[in-house]
C-alpha cells in the first residue's frame, strides 16, 4: 500500500445548475461513469476469490485508519465515540462477511441442467447453465446517520463491490471530510490489490449525483434517506431511456405493540427498552420505534415519564436539527396529542427525548398524520382499551422496515395477537417478538427492507448476505463448450462451489 | 369438479374512456382487485403442498380440455395444431414443474440464524429466521403469440399462483374467446381445490388493464409484448403512489453470429437452422433470430436463398399483419438493404419469408435503425470481412433476450470469439453456442430475460424455476417463539425442507 490514492472528488457544492463550473463538473462526472463502465468488464470478471481478497484489504485498511476516521466522524456528525467505533467494526465485519460468502460460492447461484432428450416438457432439454453476473456500474447515495455503515464503505458499496460492480458514491453533505478520507482509504486498498482504475469513485453535490444517475452506462443505484429525496431519485431512475433498478430505503415508523399481558408483567423492562431505543443515537435511526401502542391505564405509561436521565447528544447537522425543530413544533401544537414527557437535552446543545400520547380512536381517525416518521428523539404513544385495536392501528400503517410485538407466552395462542403478527408480516420486512428493532445484525437471515415507502424494492435487503443480490443478474449459457464456460459453471467444478445440478441442490462435485 | 365457474369477465372493448359503461367497468375492476386482496391472505397462507395440489389440478383440467381449447386457439390465432399442442403440453408441464418445486421446498429460501452472543460483528446476534412470502395480488398482461404458454394459464400466472399471489389476467385482444375458455377451466379447478374466491380473475380491454394496474391493492404486474406498450405500462406502474414491480418482456432481435470456420464447415446446416428459426410460428416469436451475421462470400449466403419450400402460416391477427406489412415496406424500400430472398406465402394468406442483406460497415453506420425488431417472418443478414467486426456489430445492440454464436472447436481459443462471447453475456440473459434461440426450455437453469429493452427487470426471468421469485419478497422473524413461526421456519423443520442454518446450506434437519 504505497503511493497516494488516485481519487477524483467532484465537488459541485458551489456550482449552480447552469453555470460554467456546472458544465465542467458534468464532464468530470461523465468521465467517472465512463471509467467505471470500462472497469466493470475487468472487475466483474475478477474471480470471487480475487474480490474477496480486495474486500478484506479494504476492511483491514479501514481498521488501520480507525483512529483518524473516527475523530473526523465525531467532529462532523456529533455521534459518540463508542457508537462510531461499533459502527466501524460492523462496517469492516460486513466487508469480511461478504468476502466469506464469495469464497463459499454462495453468491453465484450456479445451476446446471444437463441435456436431456427425455425431459418431460415434451421437447428435449439442451445443456443449460446459469449463474449470476454483475449488473455493471452502481451509484450509491450515502446516508447521513451512519457515516460508516451506510456511507462510503458501507453495506451498499460492499454489496456492489462483492457482486463485481464498480461503485460511485455520492457523498452525504453531512460528512464530506469523512467521506473523502474514507474514499482515500478504499481507493488505496483497491489499487494495492490490483483492482482496475475506476472501480471506485466519490462525488459530492446533489447535481453530480443526479448527473451520474442519468448516465447511460450506470446500471443500478442505491439510496438511504428521506421519502421525498428517495422518491425523486427513484422517479429519475425510472424515467431514463433505459430504466435502472433503484434500491431506496426511504422511511419507516417501526411501530411497537405491547399486549396487555406483557404490559402487566414487564412494564419497567419494556418502558426502559423503548426509551433506550428512541434515545439511542439521539433517535436518528431508520429503525427507531416511532410509535408505541400500549394498553390504557398500564403502569408502563408512568414508567415512560422517567426520561430525565436518558443521554442523548447533538443531532447530526443543522439541517436535521431544523427538521426536528419543525417536528417538535408540529407534535407539540397538535391538539390530538398530549405531551407525555419532555426532557431538556443534556449535554448542552443536545435534544432531550419528547414523548406524546393519544388514544386508539384518535389515532385511527388521524392515522395519516399521526403515523408519520419524525427523525430525532421523539415518539408517539397510543393507548388502547380493546386488544383488537392493535390490529386496527397496524392496518393504518404503510410499508415498514420493522414491526415489533411484545407479548407473553400465553399471548401466542390468542387470535388477535396471531392476526397482529400476520398483519405485521404483510406490512414489514422484519417482525420482532420481545425485541427492539434498532439493532440490525449483519448475518445470513437478515432482512432490512420492506414494502413502500420503507423501500422502493421490497424484494431486496440492504443488510445481510442477500444484500449482494441487488447488484447481480442471471445469465444462462446454452450448449456451451467447456472452454468458453465461466469457471463456476464448468463441468469439473474447478472452484468446488455448491451448485444445483439437474434439480439436486448443493452438489459440489 | 362440479358446478360452473364463478368467472367475472369484464369486457370493456366497447366502453370508451369517458362514458357510463366505463364508470361501471371501473367499479367491477376495482371489486376484482379488492377481492384478490382479500383472497391474498388465504392463498398466500396456503401451504406449499396445498398450492402444489392446486397447480396440478389446473394442469390436469387444461389437459382434459385440450381438444376444445386447441380448436378455439387455431381459429383465433392461425397457429398450427402441432405447435399449439406442444405449447399446451409445455404450459401444463410448467404448472407441474412449479408444483414439484413447491413440494421440494425450493421456493421459500428458508434461512435460520440462531442467536449467537459471540457473533463476530461486535454485537450479539439475535435469533433471525427469513423466508419468502407472496407479494400480494398480481396483474398478468397476456401475450398474443403464445395463447397458452404466455397467456391466461401461462408462465406468469403459474409463477404468481405458485408464489401464493392471486392473479388477475388482462386477456390479449387477439384471443379473447380462448382466454375466457381457459379462465373458466382455471377457475373451476381452483374452486374445486378450495382456493378462495378472488384467487383468479380475467379482464379484457386496455382501460380495464390500466385500471387494475393503478389499483392501490395491486402489488406486482407482468407483461409480454411490444416495447411501446410495455414501456407505457412500466411508466404507469412506476408512477403510482406506491410504485410496484413491473416485469415486462418487451423486445429482442436475438442476433446470431457465425464464425468463418463455422460458415466454411457447416453452411448448409446453419442456413437451414436459421431459416427454420425465422419461419417457425411465422416469425412471431420473441426469440426469433432477427439478424444473422456471416462472413462475406460464404456459401451460406446462397443456401439462405433456398426459402421457397419453407412453410409458414397466416399471422396471428390483422393488427400484427398490418404491422408486418409496414415492416416489409420499410425493409424493402431501405436503400441500405438488398433483398436477399423473398418467398410468396403458402398456403394462401400466409406471409412467406423475406431476407434482406447488408454489409458490416453499412450496418455499423445505421445500426440504430437496422437493429430493430420486425415481428414476423423477416430477418436481416449482415456480412463481414474482418472477424473482429462481429464484436463491433454486437456492441451496437441494446439489451437482448438471447445472443447466439456458431463456431468451431478451434474458435474457442480465438480472442475475438472469446470477446464476442463475453460481450454477448453483457448484452443478453441467455447466450447460445451452436444452437438456435427459439426453443426456451422450462427447467432449473433457464434464464428468459435480459437487459432493457429485452425486459424491464433484467434480474428476473419469466421462464424456468426462478420465475416464481418475481412474486415473492423476504420477511425475517426476530426472536420469535416456535408457536408463532411459520412452519417452514420452525426449529423442528416439520416440512423437512432444505434450509440454510447458521450459514450451512441445504440442512434438512
Amino acid at each position: 500500500m504505497t503511493g497516494g490514492p488516485d481519487l477524483t472528488v467532484v465537488d459541485a457544492a458551489s456550482a449552480p445548475a447552469a453555470d460554467a463550473a456546472r458544465v465542467d463538473a458534468d464532464a468530470v462526472v461523465d468521465q467517472l461513469v465512463d471509467r467505471a463502465a470500462r472497469a466493470s468488464r475487468v472487475w466483474g470478471a475478477t474471480s470471487a476469490a480475487g474480490r474477496a481478497t480486495a474486500l478484506r484489504l479494504v476492511a483491514d485498511a479501514l481498521d488501520d485508519s480507525a483512529g483518524s476516521l473516527i475523530s473526523i466522524a465525531m467532529r462532523e456528525t456529533n455521534l459518540l465515540e463508542g457508537r462510531l467505533k461499533g459502527e466501524l467494526a460492523r462496517t469492516t465485519f460486513q466487508l469480511r462477511f461478504f468476502a466469506d460468502e464469495l469464497e463459499a460460492g454462495q453468491l453465484s447461484q450456479a445451476t446446471i441442467d444437463h441435456a436431456d432428450v427425455n425431459w418431460p416438457m415434451g421437447a428435449p432439454r439442451p445443456d443449460l447453465r446459469r449463474h449470476l453476473v454483475a449488473v455493471g456500474p452502481a451509484l450509491v447515495f450515502a446516508a447521513s446517520n451512519f457515516p460508516f455503515a451506510f456511507s462510503v464503505a458501507g453495506g451498499d458499496t460492499a454489496s456492489a463491490l462483492a457482486a463485481g460492480c464498480p461503485v460511485i458514491v455520492k457523498a452525504h453533505s453531512g460528512h464530506v471530510e469523512l467521506s473523502v478520507a474514507t474514499a482515500a482509504v478504499v481507493t488505496t486498498a483497491l489499487r494495492a490489490v490490483g483492482a482496475p482504475e475506476g472501480t471506485f469513485a466519490l462525488v459530492t453535490g446533489t447535481e453530480n449525483g443526479r448527473r451520474a444517475l442519468l448516465h447511460p452506462a450506470l446500471k443500478a443505484a442505491s439510496f438511504t434517506g428521506s421519502i421525498a429525496g428517495g422518491r425523486a431519485l427513484f422517479d429519475l431512475a425510472a424515467s431514463r431511456e433505459e430504466p435502472i433498478p433503484f434500491f431506496g430505503e426511504l422511511g419507516s415508523v417501526n411501530p411497537v405493540f405491547v399486549t396487555r399481558a406483557a404490559a402487566d408483567t414487564r412494564a419497567t423492562e419494556i418502558a426502559a427498552g423503548f426509551l433506550a431505543a428512541v434515545a439511542g443515537s439521539s433517535g436518528q435511526l431508520c429503525t427507531k420505534p416511532g410509535v408505541l401502542v400500549v394498553p390504557a391505564g398500564s403502569p408502563l405509561l408512568a414508567e415512560l415519564q422517567e426520561i430525565q436521565q436518558l443521554e442523548t447528544h447533538r443531532l447530526l447537522n443543522a439541517r436535521i436539527e431544523s427538521g426536528f425543530e419543525r417536528s417538535l413544533e408540529w407534535l407539540h401544537g397538535n391538539p390530538k396529542l398530549t405531551t407525555l414527557a419532555h426532557a431538556d437535552g443534556t449535554p448542552a446543545g443536545a435534544r432531550g427525548l419528547s414523548l406524546y400520547s393519544t388514544d386508539a380512536n384518535t389515532f385511527l381517525e388521524h392515522a395519516a398524520e399521526l403515523a408519520e416518521e419524525h427523525f430525532g428523539p421523539a415518539a408517539v404513544v397510543v393507548t388502547y382499551n380493546d386488544e383488537v385495536d392493535q390490529v386496527r392501528i397496524l392496518r393504518e400503517f404503510a410499508g415498514q422496515l420493522t414491526v415489533s410485538v411484545f407479548g407473553e407466552e400465553a399471548d401466542t395462542a390468542i387470535e388477535s395477537v396471531r392476526e397482529l403478527v400476520q398483519l405485521a408480516q404483510e406490512k414489514a420486512g422484519r417482525v420482532l417478538w420481545n425485541q427492539w428493532s434498532t439493532g440490525v445484525s449483519v448475518t445470513y437471515a437478515q432482512q432490512h427492507g420492506g414494502p413502500y415507502p420503507a423501500t422502493t424494492a421490497p424484494a431486496t435487503t440492504s443488510v445481510g448476505a442477500a444484500a449482494v443480490f441487488r447488484f447481480l443478474r442471471p445469465v444462462a449459457y446454452q450448449g456451451f463448450p467447456e472452454a468458453l464456460l465461466p469457471d463456476g459453471l464448468k463441468e469439473a467444478n474447478p472452484l468446488g462451489i455448491p451448485r444445483r445440478v439437474d434439480g439436486a441442490v448443493g452438489v459440489t462435485r
